[in-house]
């Protein structure tokens, strides 16, 4: 390792997230060097800094999944990625995003898709990733299907609705605000359904119900999921932020009408499976972002030195879309 | 309908199975009528036999889910199934099997593969039926794959283990008793694991996990089902004799793993889903049956008048594949 530093946001738990000087992390085979020009904010941080999510063996111990930024270097065997040093990219990272510089599996790296911004960019990995992997890989979201998303306001949820509306679903989403359900259908939702003044499982029941659940609420749901879901109807965990614990779950429900439970995680995959879904996702989703029915949306963008305030953003719950660290400029 | 009338076993709750004179059915459109020869005994009968699982709309009141026997009368547009009048046949009907006559739906009805006794060939629908769509479409079992069927040495665990052994995958099953270990083992089983001595969980995690599980025992199970499942395994509800509700069942477990908790009934599905099923029950099975690699087994055959006796049977669980009634020689 060289002697170079970079400056980085410091992960302890109990404290102020501060920016402070790191090595420099350098290519080792089948890796890219990124300087960083953005970071996306996500759900995990969060949990990770509060000391309940450590970082995978070799994983970096500071903050961040996802990047934007421009190529400084490639390891050996890197170079047939296809990317040469500058090169606009975004990457899934398994930590260290929120720094200056931070490092990638090749086959984690995409270009960056025009038209996006590098913050609009900075955010597409981790939500674009889990939603092709999830909805339409392991969900199996047909064309002509129904798809309910619960958080529709939230990155994950606002890149769910156009990703499907562009597949040819149609999609129902869950929000905690009127506005935020109006934001949803803005985007491509054919009904927003605010859960604190409507239940989704007689709103749902009424419209004939969905063929595909993505949720992250866990526990709470899960009857109701089920009760929503037609025959043969797929119901996919991302996360469990109410708890991941089922409490008198009816399996004769799951038979009668041939349903499916399933669901994953992204951060505890292999690089090759990684690598697998970035083609998929390159190949799927970026031309939609080229023709304009997919943009991610973004709430705010934050100064590194902000981070703080950034993850207070989320902890609000009141934003649509992703929440960004700006980096650098160029 | 005609004056005509047959010799069926009554089904009152709370009342021994008695033979009493019942109206013969007639072949409605696209059905086939057949004059049985032998009935299958399935553990659904005994439920309904129980007032717990009333029979679907349409269906008869009359026990009964197999039969093998001879067409005796072909119902309007029922030709086109390939079957002549005195044919011998298979069929899974939606009920009343326990009786002279019974009808089924053209596609339910499949020829008696050689070299099977009536008797043996009585059997073959419902578990056939249930083991192709559960363990193969529903389970999606590669050869090279590892199974473990709760309930080896039942119907549906004697025909799981020869097909899954047939198609290439390695089995395992747990059982009561160390003899029906055995004769599981002889029917193709790598390891039968009796439970009322050894803990299947830590068998098969020191073994190496399996990729399915097919599970009619239900909520005891669940957890110990999630924890020798490997990575994308498959775990296949066809009942749950021992409770349908899950308690502290782990979202988790299914997420970091990428696991499908899924599952199926058959008896209500409809005709078309039946009659695809059956086909493919034709390509598949009937080619092993006429190879030998796959025999169905039988524990005891009674009269038919002797339907108490074959439940009782069944009831001890002291039996090693099907119990069935024999209704007519020819």
């Amino acid at each position: 390792m060289s002697n170079a530093t970079m400056r980085a946001v410091s992960c302890v738990v109990g404290q102020p997230l501060g920016l402070h000087d790191l090595p420099r992390p350098e290519a080792g085979p089948e890796q890219i060097l990124i300087r960083v020009a953005a970071a996306g904010v996500n759900r995990p941080d969060m949990i990770q800094r509060a000391g309940k999510y450590p970082p995978p063996p070799g994983a970096p111990e500071t903050l961040g999944l996802e990047v934007s930024g421009w190529v400084d270097a490639l390891g050996d065997g890197a170079a047939d990625a296809g990317f040469k040093i500058g090169d606009p990219v975004i990457a899934l990272v398994p930590g260290g995003g929120y720094a200056e510089y931070a490092i990638a599996h090749k086959g984690s790296v995409l270009p960056v898709p025009e038209p996006l911004t590098m913050e609009e960019a900075a955010g597409l990995p981790e939500t674009v990733f889990t939603v092709w992997n999830n909805v339409f890989d392991i969900g199996r979201l047909q064309p002509g299907e129904r798809l309910l998303v619960h958080g529709g306001a939230s990155g994950i949820g606002t890149t769910a609705i156009q990703l499907a509306a562009a597949w040819g679903a149609t999609v129902f989403v869950t929000a905690g605000t009127d506005d935020k359900c109006r934001q949803c259908e803005q985007l491509g939702a054919k009904r927003g359904i605010n859960y604190r003044e409507e239940d989704f499982e007689a709103v749902l029941n009424e419209a004939g119900g969905v063929d595909v659940v993505l949720d992250m609420v866990g526990a709470p749901y899960f009857a109701k999921n089920l009760s929503i879901l037609n025959d043969l109807g797929r119901l996919v965990y991302i996360a469990f932020l109410h708890g991941a614990k089922l409490e008198n779950a009816d399996i004769s429900r799951i038979m009668m009408k041939r349903l499916t439970v399933t669901g994953s995680t992204l951060r505890i995959r292999t690089d090759a499976y990684k690598a697998a879904l970035a083609a998929k996702v390159r190949q799927h989703v970026w031309p939609m972002i080229a023709e304009g029915t997919f943009r991610p949306v973004v709430e705010e963008i934050f100064d590194i030195s902000k981070a703080d305030d950034a993850h207070a953003r989320m902890d609000s719950g009141g934003h649509v879309g992703k929440v960004i660290l700006k980096v650098a400029e160029k």
